[in-house]
């Protein structure tokens, strides 16, 4: 962390006990920190979250930190790496509080020792404009990095969890669904807010998948780079996407709504595809880390991701997913 | 890189061709990168600056892009290793035209190709507040990590190039100087908007250096951290820390300047601390990479820094150098 004075103390009083535990950020008392490596490379990702924009200015502190964190540890889950810390710059508006920064900082130290990771060091500066985060998060790699490319004709596409709580959390809290039970609406508001990353599932992925990446842009857009990238086609069934109760009673009363889910966003699950002979060692890997993992396609020869409805016929999708430099 | 439809073209356009030639980046096709790593770990430091803080909106976008590489890449350097890359999230504001990003990338691009670094990923965002980036930067060690700690009494404290010319250089732009020629003027002002971070005398450092860090917050208050640090005292003689002409002419016409001059900051020279029996390899070191390099003071026990004037007696330092959070 650099800088000092009024920076300093902020840095020390609130951030410096976040990187106590790992030696190679030296207690965030020097400039630089000292990232410990493998012989196979540090997995690498960043993301930055701007308030207006990726959160509410009041959204509760901790959540704020807490999603920084997850949607960051859900790339690096994906990737088939198990994360060991991350790099924090802070740009705080001037009349940030004590108090907020106190609530933010637990969030950071709740969700690292939740997933075992440290803060190794950042830079924290005043905007006069709005709270701007950007974490780079760093892994281990497993056996290797799983990538968007590695996809072949013949593997089976699978995605985690359940699709489409997030964007329905985030449009519970615009405007509440009707015909939801409180649990429901609390349940879709949380999977928005605190994200769950598949971090014990993802630490076992390199064993078995062929390319995988976590969705958080649609399910559909993401599978999209899956294609692209690996040179495929993915054909999936619209019916076969895996849905929370939540979401399966909403589509239940608008069946049109199950198609929009595919490209809602805010998932932070991992899409992945399996060559057919390894997928008892996914689905081994899946029971072991108490993930949900469900078959929603496969892989043929071609390009693009075709979904296809009840009747076997392709969807057309209207939903870009979420384009963050366009639309919000 | 994350994200896609029109930041996925922004990415495209204007960043990927700055991954190419690291293999590590996979063409920023992927959610991650892999870095490359050594045996002693991956030296890692990071940088916010944000439009109207740390640059000015309508600074050349080439020059934003430079220094913003340049001050993390003197990070790296004063811990005595060698950068070979970083990664880069931007929040831009939505008026950001395609012309401003060429001009961003090309000045990405142009220093990538002098100092041998590449990107290996980032996120681009929408802001509605002002243009922020973060740098978070990635170097292999030398010999080990050069830090703060490590200063012992006996020492000789160093520095390399000139003190004062980039707090001047900001001076200039608010407000010209008088009695400075043209070259001068022009002289201070590159040395404010273009560092030039001392990456190839850095990357001996490690050989000789028993502490170290870049001087960016002003020279004494930089030093206080290897003091601090350290748990040692450092006394320097103000007379001895090396001026560039431009500066020493504005020092003769106000002497009362030179004691400003120690804690201006946005220096980017290397302070570092020097065992008696290796000041020798030091200045060959120097001379091997074109850096001067100044003695100018001795570590003691005790605390804090002492900086004595020409009569031998402490100078009360009043500036408290750069506080980026709380003074701009």
């Amino acid at each position: 962390m650099s800088g000092q004075g009024g920076e300093f103390g902020l840095i020390a009083r609130y951030f410096a006990p976040l990187a106590k535990s790992a030696p190679g950020a030296l207690g965030l008392l020097d400039d630089a920190a000292l990232l410990p490596t493998s012989r196979q490379g540090v997995v690498t990702t960043a993301d930055a979250i701007v308030a207006g924009v990726h959160f509410l200015p009041d959204d509760p502190p901790e959540t704020i930190a807490r999603k920084l964190l997850r949607v960051n540890l859900s790339d690096i889950a994906a990737k088939g790496a198990r994360a060991f810390g991350y790099v924090l710059t802070a740009a705080f508006p001037r009349d940030v509080t004590p108090r907020w920064l106190a609530a933010f900082a637990r969030g950071l130290k709740a969700d690292q020792a939740h997933f075992g990771i440290h803060l190794y060091g950042g830079d924290t500066v005043a905007t006069p404009g709005p709270a701007t985060f950007s974490v780079t998060m760093f892994g281990h790699p497993g056996k290797a990095m799983v990538r968007r490319a590695g996809a072949l004709p013949g593997d089976l596409v699978c995605v985690t969890g359940t699709i489409g709580d997030g964007g329905l959390g985030l449009a519970e809290l615009r405007a509440p669904h009707r015909g939801l039970s409180p649990a429901q609406r609390r349940f879709l508001v949380a999977r928005y807010r605190i994200p769950q990353p598949r971090t014990r599932f993802g630490e076992a992925l390199s064993r078995f998948a062929s390319s995988g990446l976590d969705v958080s842009d649609g399910l559909v857009q993401d599978l999209t780079h899956i294609a692209d990238v690996s040179g495929v086609r993915l054909v999936m069934r619209s019916e076969d996407v895996p849905l929370s109760a939540a979401a399966a009673a909403l589509v239940k009363a608008d069946p049109g709504l199950r198609a929009r889910l595919l490209t809602a966003g805010d998932d932070y699950e991992i899409a992945f595809t399996v060559p057919k002979r390894r997928l008892a060692a996914c689905k081994a890997a899946a029971l072991k880390a108490r993930t949900r993992v469900t078959v929603i396609g496969t892989v043929e020869a071609g390009q693009g991701v075709a979904v296809l409805g009840r009747d076997g016929k392709a969807l057309a999708l209207t939903g870009g997913g979420y384009d963050h430099f366009r639309s919000r």
